[in-house]
C-alpha cells in the first residue's frame, strides 16, 4: 500500500508541498510580489475535476499539473502578459497516494520552471473528488494588451502552431496507442506549451488562445470586434504525424473543434504578420477578417465547399446533449 | 422542480453569473487591473467544498458565498493589504438550481460591495461535489506589509473582536437553536467581517488573522517570530451573549480553537495598543509576547492554573482523529 494524505496528515502533506514553492513566500496569510513600473496585473483562473479535465488513464499526475499551468499561462500569453505567479487550490479525498500529489506538482513546477512564475499560495483541503483550481497571475504594459474585441477587417489571422494535436493524442492515449511515429500528438496532448514566444508587440494585435479549438477562438474574436473572417482550411497547421493517420476531413475537425491546443489566435495587420511567420516557427496565416460579420471556412485548394463556422459545435460543460 | 445548470447550460449559467461582476471585466482570456504606484500584489486562495467547509443546513448559499469572500478578505486585511478583486471556480453538479448559484453570487457580492473589490475572473465546471475555490488580490505599500514573522517580545498582543462567536453560532444551527437572545451569534458564523478598520500603520505591526482560533494564531506567530507569549484568558473579548449561553470553559475553548472568526490578531508596541484600543470599537489586548518561546494561557482572574497553548488541539483536514 503507498502512503495516502490520510497517513501524513495536512500538516504532512503541507510541507511536502511547500518543498515546490519559493521558501521566501510560505507561511504568511498571503503571498506579498512587486510589480514593475507602470504594470497592469492580469488575473485568469480554472478549475480542474478528476475525471471531467483529467484522467490518470490519459494524463499522469506530472502531466495533469503540467497541463493545469500551461492551460492558465496559455490564457496570460494570449493577453500579452508575462507570468508573475499562480495559487493552487487542491481538495483531496483522504486515500489519495502522496506521491500522487508529489508528482502532481513536479508536473507544475516543471512547467513554470520553463515559462515562468511560481507558485505563491494555495490551499489544500479534503474533498470526494480531486479538484485542482489554479489561477494565475501575470503583468503586462497596459498599452500592449492582446484584446479579443479589437480585430479590424483586413487583419490577417495568425496562428502560433499545429492545432487538433491535442485531441489527437488524447485519441491514441484512450485507445493504448502508442505508435511512435505519432508520439508527439501524445507529447502535444500531455505536455502543451503556453506560446511566451511571440516577437514584442510595436502594432495593435487582438486575439486570444485556442484552448476551445480554433473555430472558438476565431468566433469569439469576431463576435467581440464585430467583424467576420474567412478562414482557409488548407492553411490551418497540422501535424504532418497527423495529416498522415486520419482522413483530411478529421484532422480539420480536430483542429478546429477538439481544443486544448494552447496555441494563440492572433488579428493584426499583414504585413506584421508576414515579419512573423518566419520568427515563429511552426506558425501560419490562416485566414483573413472580414467586415461582414460571418465566419467561413473557406478552401484554398478547391476541394471543399465553403460552409459557416458557429460555436454551435463547440462544448458545453452542463448541456445534456 | 426548479431550474437547474443542466437545464439552461454553461453558456447560460455564464450570462447569469455575469451579471455579478463588472462588464468591462467579462469576455478576455484574463482579468486586467491597474495598480497604484509602488504597491505590492498579495494574493491568497481558498477552497470550500459542500458538506465539508458549508452546507445548507448551516449556511444559506448568500451565507457561503459570503464567507468564502470574507474568509479570503480577511487574509488580504491580516496583511496589511486593501483588495483589488477576486475570481471564483466553482464546480457544480448538473443537478445544483440555478437559485442556488445565483443566491451564492449574491452572498459573494454582497460582501465585496461592502469591503471592497470585485469579482472579475473564473471559472464554472461539472463537478460530482459543490466546490468553490476564491482567489483574492489586494495591494500593500511593501513597507506596511503585516509579517507573521516579526512580533517582539515586549510587544502587546493585541485582537479587533469577539471571539469563538462563530463557533458557538455554528453550535446553534446544528441544534436549530433560534433563541433571539443570541442570534449575534448565528450572524457572526453566517456573516463575519474581514477587518479593514484598523487604524494606519506607523509602526511595525505583525501578525494574522484568526481563522483558524485565536490559540492557533498566537501559536504560529510567535513560531515564526521565534518568540514567546502569555496569553490572560480573563482578556478575551467574548460577546455577552456567548457568555451567558455556556461555561467561561466551553467558551474560552471556543474561542481558542472555534476559528472562523476572522478577527485580526496582532502584535505591536504596548502604547501603540493602546491607541488602538480606543479606536477599534470591540477590541482588546490579550497579553504579551516574551522572548520565553513558550505560549502560554494565563489567567489574571487568578481562578485557573496556566497551561501552554498549542497547535495539538487544532483542526487538521485529513487525519484520522
Amino acid at each position: 500500500m503507498s502512503l495516502t494524505v490520510q497517513d501524513i496528515g495536512e500538516q504532512g502533506l503541507l510541507k511536502r508541498v511547500q518543498a515546490f514553492c519559493p521558501s521566501a513566500i510560505v507561511g504568511d496569510d498571503a503571498a506579498v510580489l512587486p510589480t514593475e513600473f507602470g504594470k497592469s496585473i492580469v488575473v485568469t483562473s480554472d478549475v480542474l475535476v478528476d475525471s471531467v479535465h483529467f484522467s490518470d488513464r490519459t494524463t499522469p499526475p506530472e502531466s495533469a499539473g503540467w497541463r493545469a499551468i500551461a492551460a492558465n499561462l496559455s490564457d496570460l500569453a494570449a493577453m500579452g502578459a508575462s507570468p508573475l505567479g499562480i495559487t493552487v487550490g487542491l481538495g483531496l479525498p483522504k486515500t489519495t497516494p502522496v506521491d500522487w500529489v508529489e508528482r502532481l506538482y513536479q508536473g507544475m513546477s516543471d512547467c513554470l520552471a520553463q515559462y515562468g512564475g511560481a507558485i505563491v499560495g494555495g490551499d489544500i483541503c479534503r474533498s470526494p473528488v480531486i479538484t485542482l483550481a489554479i489561477t494565475a497571475f501575470g503583468q503586462v504594459d497596459p498599452n500592449r494588451v492582446i484584446a479579443r474585441s479589437t480585430a479590424q477587417p483586413g487583419d490577417a489571422i495568425f496562428v502560433t502552431g499545429y492545432h487538433g494535436s491535442s485531441r489527437a493524442g488524447l485519441e491514441m492515449l484512450l485507445n493504448n496507442d502508442t505508435t511512435s511515429e505519432r508520439a508527439s500528438l501524445i507529447r502535444a496532448h500531455q505536455y502543451p506549451i503556453p506560446r511566451f514566444d511571440i516577437p514584442p508587440i510595436s502594432t495593435r494585435v487582438s486575439g486570444m488562445d485556442s484552448s476551445d479549438g480554433l473555430a472558438d477562438a476565431i468566433v469569439q474574436i469576431c463576435r467581440m470586434s464585430g467583424v467576420g473572417a474567412n478562414v482557409d482550411r488548407a492553411s490551418i497547421p497540422i501535424d504532418p504525424a497527423l495529416e498522415q493517420w486520419v482522413s483530411n476531413q478529421q484532422a480539420i475537425d480536430w483542429a478546429l473543434y477538439g481544443g486544448e491546443d494552447f496555441e494563440l489566435v492572433l488579428c493584426l495587420p499583414i504585413e506584421q504578420a508576414q515579419h512573423w511567420i518566419k520568427q515563429v516557427k511552426g506558425s501560419a496565416i490562416v485566414g483573413e477578417i472580414t467586415a461582414d460579420p460571418i465566419v467561413q471556412l473557406i478552401d484554398s485548394s478547391g476541394e471543399f465547399e465553403p460552409r459557416s463556422l458557429t460555436l454551435d459545435q463547440g462544448f458545453q460543460h452542463f448541456s445534456n446533449h
